[in-house]
């Protein structure tokens, strides 16, 4: 397998797996229906996890541009394969975000609320300021790579490493998540936004395009700065 | 142990961990009443790691028919033992339900409404519409058996596939469970099924036979797609 | 160390971070108090997983009587050494309750209902029915007996082990426990209730000491059916 | 790296990562708000098994002056190099309280109550009392220490120890926390105390100085008794 279709199909499950918990606390009817953040959290960090276990053996499995870039600015990897991950990244986000659509096709005409329905695709800011918003994504972005190379050079035994990722995104989520909802992942962000735009669900609203920069560039600009953190000291 | 026995067992125990959560949170005066999507989810994950772990060894610990009938499909698994494995499945899945009868015999009579009890034993829809219920077991069991296959070739120590098995159905659930209650597995729907049929619980009502097909058919169909994508892209 | 301090240490553990969440989620004022059925059940799993990766490797951590009995019953376990784990145990589960009482010690005057305080130290079925009591910790005991000789022999690398067997525990609670609040240990409820007649608990109430031998008959009775089942099928 | 810089780290993430839990459960208008005990005991537990993965190989991740101390009674550990991991804890743990208020900048004004913007940072007992609360933060650390020593030589393969050490920090929470909120680490508690009198906090109240010295006492004194009674018993 290319490593373009690792990053493609491993994107597509975080997407699919990540947006589907939110649509199953988010959409009315939905058996999951205010499962509360516990139920959110923990279901985006395995949906990190499990596309790390399935395709970390191809091509690292980074599914995040910022994750990409970051490892490529501090020469951790070849900038000659960016562009290629993250093109892959975020179809994959887009292709994931269609099926979220479809597995939970009849519940979005029983959902009035327009920034419901958004919010499944991406994330919006619980207090709108774009100081603070793009502050948050960028300092949790920064933790999030400055934890990721912490973790691959933690010794574990085969098959650990993927759980200790998916783990960690669970404590992101859990402790920094409440201002922005972490988007720490372009392609998390923008392929779904893109998604909602094209997609014909049942009574949907806009897709809040002025905030969408602040999801791609904070992470973008932490994740680099966790990664320049993270040479320094280590 | 036969793989008959191991299967039968191992089926035995998903049902009665599985739909004993439903009733842990279903039926009235259960300490367990109201605990939530997590405490669904996470005890349905766990109990397929647990036969995961206990029978894995012995037959693979298939304990579905579409996850047996995908890996025919593919070349990955003999014919000659499908319907050995299958019917000794649908067997422990009325087994393990009529433990769940039996470790929960007071509350029954203690609930009210029929559909509550019948959907201890099976799944139904959040929205009724055959299309739309069989599309999404279809995909959520396509994503089920590519999974599984991707898991079973990435490389772990003994003792962390089951738990990394675990983990991914939890994700499903909490993810991919909010429309249809996930089945993703014929024989953990049609045997607990039919013990409803048989048992005399108490105040019980119909067995809803009118949608029992979809949560049959939709995982074998799905899951053999899903294995048709893995062996095409790895 | 000898066996009967790490049998009597692991059930102390057991029985402190095990009740104890019953005390965080039961007494008024406690921050975890409402805390849900997942706290529970998180918690009582970890109990037992601690004392298991602490004291497995020198006395094997049954830290329960229906374990130890069970055992020796089937020929894995010499029965001249029963009688130094068995009080070990119950001398633990004592003990444990104290640590408890200290822990919450502001907390007891500030709960008013008697139950509630005794719910803290020993279980009390959902719905007081003598056989279907037995009934459910005789098959859950079974259950519990049968799945750690089926973990045992799995094959796992160092440390997994304490683990899936803690992963066991939550299951069996989240999906098991309804009924009788999955005592499946003597020496966990006869301990307590012990130490619950004897301690001067502000504002406490009677031992309920009509119940009390149904959770040690029961698991100590499904301990040895489930340890025969599984020698007769592996 | 050097051991102060692994200690100061570590100790930053746990603080991040663990007061960030409470800010998102507790401030106005964060989408993890009123999350439950569980989402505040498992991002705890996550928050002190990251910083082992990634500091536990350099020097030893500590991260608690509790177990910095406890160890050097014992004989564990230099009391040459105490001084320098005490500080360190003690500077990350007020560093990483003020990457807390970054993270939820605009939720300070927008939440009224002094005590939870506090509770933010440090602990403060559910019932005040002298006498219960020293008990309470003594006996729990007496716990942590005698438990981390334990798990510390029990057998394990590279990366599971981490997550075990996690797991035992989620089941004190869950179990043992509800009383005085576990401070169980000076650092944790006395760092963030600092930050809360420094930072300029939207609508602050006082620091709760009065309650200060049980958090630190009560662990530092509990931690040698734990190591105590382990060096006398194994």
């Amino acid at each position: 397998m290319s490593n373009f279709m690792a990053e493609f199909l491993g994107t597509l499950l975080l997407v699919w797996l990540g947006d589907g918990v939110v649509a199953s606390v988010a959409l009315n009817k939905s058996k999951g229906k205010d499962g509360g953040w516990i139920v959110v959290t923990v279901a985006w960090g395995l949906a990190v996890a499990i596309p790390v276990y399935i395709f970390g053996g191809i091509s690292g499995a980074h599914i995040n541009p910022a994750v990409t870039i970051a490892n490529a600015v501090v020469g951790k990897f070849a900038w000659s394969q960016v562009p290629a991950y993250v093109s892959a990244q975020v179809l994959g986000g887009i292709v994931g975000a269609v099926l979220v659509w479809l597995t939970y096709l009849p519940h979005w005409k029983e959902t009035e609320d327009k920034a419901t329905k958004l919010g499944v695709f991406c994330t919006a800011p619980a207090i709108r300021n774009t100081t603070a918003n793009f502050l948050c994504e960028f300092l949790v972005t920064a933790l999030l790579v400055f934890g990721l190379m912490g973790l691959g050079q933690a010794e574990m035994v085969a098959g650990i490493s993927a759980l200790a990722v998916g783990l960690f995104i669970v404590v992101i989520g859990l402790s920094l998540g409440g201002p922005t909802g972490y988007a720490i992942n372009p392609a998390r962000d923008l392929g779904p936004r893109i998604a909602h735009a094209i997609l014909p669900i049942a009574g949907k609203g806009d897709s809040d395009w002025g905030y969408s920069w602040i999801p791609v560039l904070g992470p973008i600009v932490g994740g680099i700065a966790g990664a320049l953190l993270f040479v320094s000291v280590f």
